[in-house]
């Protein structure tokens, strides 16, 4: 499957608007292994891509190729794969693959997987002497859609999910749809969990488009997947654009997240996939949004049916109330101690507030089996 | 002698102006427990001093002591002293410590001790959630007068000084002169190479004046190094202020330092003190620019004399020019596979270069033993 190159076919361009960390994101099908991608990113003697190894044996090769008529040199370090080793260890080996070839800081590198991939190798990027430039390749539906835009970063700790990290946008974006043909099916539901996030919290429009086209994009649809993708990147870039760090606004993307990272935690990392835990998370936020009188039980239950027909879990693992409490206290999100959880106002807006305790335990109680 | 508290007095405050990330130093007498000097910073919950198994026990407490005026919850974590310890490892410490603690993404971090400590706490308030902010309280002369302002963070890798970090400005600089009383002999010559540093590439007005107060800097007089520790800020204020993230002229700040890390990598880190190197590492960049008809020989016998006397070495250890060279090519200044070097383009002004490797190795052959 991966060895049909098609025409290269940019489908999509979306501006991420950051001043002048400005990029694009590009959206189409064979870009991987077109120069033309590539022609225009800064200059530098030599270029690493980072991988891992799932992804390395699939795509690492054409990528390379088609680096090799911009940069003289093209390294590559390939990773273990999971979420278990989004750590410093396996940071390190970036670090040490850099140095070994003794990469100078104009070197530019290449997340070329998915989004603990993407994370990692942007978090090197931001601390490779002080700051080098990277290039996002996403290969997942839900790098594609979300973890790769925006420039947040990070690493687990024992303690907590994304605890170290640094705020670092990538130059460039480039979503080759071809390479989702080769992603397991549990993994393009993972992925449809953040794509249909983008509907409660910002645009019901897109929720009816969602549900219109689920069978599309669960068959991988080529002109689905681009609208889908286009779409999620395209009010992922507006909320970013007015929030690039995390101050306010851009919480409303962590909508089921609060939820979904203690069920990750929970269970330890790489149990369920991050976005299986999102979906779940998000019928938990819906119920909690609806506990607090916002939203109605007819959204609750769309949502809900729309997150079980993606293929995606709508109920958590039973943690016990208390150890959630715990785990989403020691959340990022969290303030003083004080859990703020993203919820739906109204159909189409998100908005971050506290919830009374009662409620939470109601909620977790009635969400999980 | 650091139980002897002055009556708490601001002798000099430089400005630095980056913007939004502008903030001040503030240089003076007993000022560690004045709980005026911590007033007005940013709210938050709790605070986390980090500091060294040295330090700790001289001032600790006395800061403790003054922040629990402005913040809830005053933690600490004690590091084990000294550059061999400025590694992942202990950097992990702070990250165990602040959660360990369930710190929020406001906590407010504080750098209590000398380069070291500053480097680590900058770095690990860099990445804590993505970013926190922190202040620098620097305890020996290099940090008060280079390390601890600009926002330069890191820590070392086995394969390279300073390698992984990142540019993190404090919120406020806090130079209590008091604290250099128990500072090592050693270790206040290995700050005034910093200081003379800024002579020869930016004010040779100031080399006259360090060298007309040598003896009183020696002698620790509050008076002089308040001076010192001024003119040096207000140098390097001026430098960072037009290039924050070293794309040009921030280089100049690193004369002697390609030699000087080459030195420490060569021997080890902590054999010699990095001011120690740094001393040494100017003496040779000063022989180069010679070399490259720059600057007369009087000019690098005059500052030769002034490391010297500063109670510095002026002899590098005898690695041989391949090792140097090899060293100095991992350097991140290193562009490309080509070494280049800060020299001194005319007296009070430096620049940037590449050196033929003859001219570089003959340097390294007269200046080393």
């Amino acid at each position: 499957m991966s060895s049909v190159v098609s025409e290269p076919a940019i489908l999509h361009q979306v501006a991420i608007g950051l001043g002048e960390r400005s990029y694009p994101i590009l959206i189409g099908s064979g870009l991987l292994g077109a120069p033309a991608c590539w022609r225009d990113l800064p200059a530098a003697p030599a270029a690493m891509i980072v991988s891992n190894s799932t992804v390395a044996p699939l795509y690492l090769q054409r990528l390379a190729g088609a680096l090799q008529g911009r940069f003289r040199k093209v390294h590559h370090v390939v990773l273990p794969d999971g979420e278990a080793h989004k750590d410093w260890a396996t940071l390190n080996a970036v670090f040490d693959a850099l140095l070994a070839h003794a990469c100078d800081r104009k070197t530019v590198l290449f997340a070329l997987g998915g989004g603990v991939v993407g994370d990692m190798t942007g978090f090197a990027a931001a601390c490779y002497m002080r700051g080098v430039p990277f290039v996002q390749v996403p290969t997942t539906l839900l790098a594609q859609v979300d973890s790769s835009v925006g420039g947040k970063t990070a690493i687990n700790h024992p303690l907590g999910k994304n605890m170290i990290g640094a705020f670092h946008q990538p130059v460039r974006v480039v979503c080759d749809l071809d390479t989702l043909a080769t992603l397991p099916a549990r993994e393009l539901s993972a992925g449809l969990a953040e794509v249909i996030k983008y509907g409660p919290i910002a645009d019901m429009g897109f929720l009816d488009w969602i549900e219109e086209h689920l069978a599309a994009l669960l068959a991988r649809e080529t002109g689905a997947l681009a609208e889908a993708v286009r779409r999620s990147c395209e009010i992922k870039a507006a909320v970013v654009g007015q929030d690039e760090r995390e101050s306010g606004l851009r919480a409303i993307l962590n909508f089921g997240h609060t939820f979904g990272h203690a069920i990750e935690a929970g269970l330890g990392y790489g149990e369920w996939l991050h976005g299986e835990a999102v979906g779940c998370g998000m019928v938990m936020a819906m119920q909690l949004s609806r506990g607090l009188g916002l939203v109605d039980d007819a959204l609750v239950q769309r949502v809900t049916r729309l997150v079980r027909a993606a293929g995606l879990p709508v109920q958590g693992p039973r943690l016990g109330a208390d150890r959630y409490l715990e785990l989403m206290r020691v959340d990022k999100k969290a303030e003083g101690g004080d859990i703020r959880f993203v919820v739906i106002e109204s159909p189409g807006r998100a908005g971050v507030r506290p919830a009374p305790e009662p409620l939470v335990r109601e909620v977790l109680e009635r969400c999980t089996a």
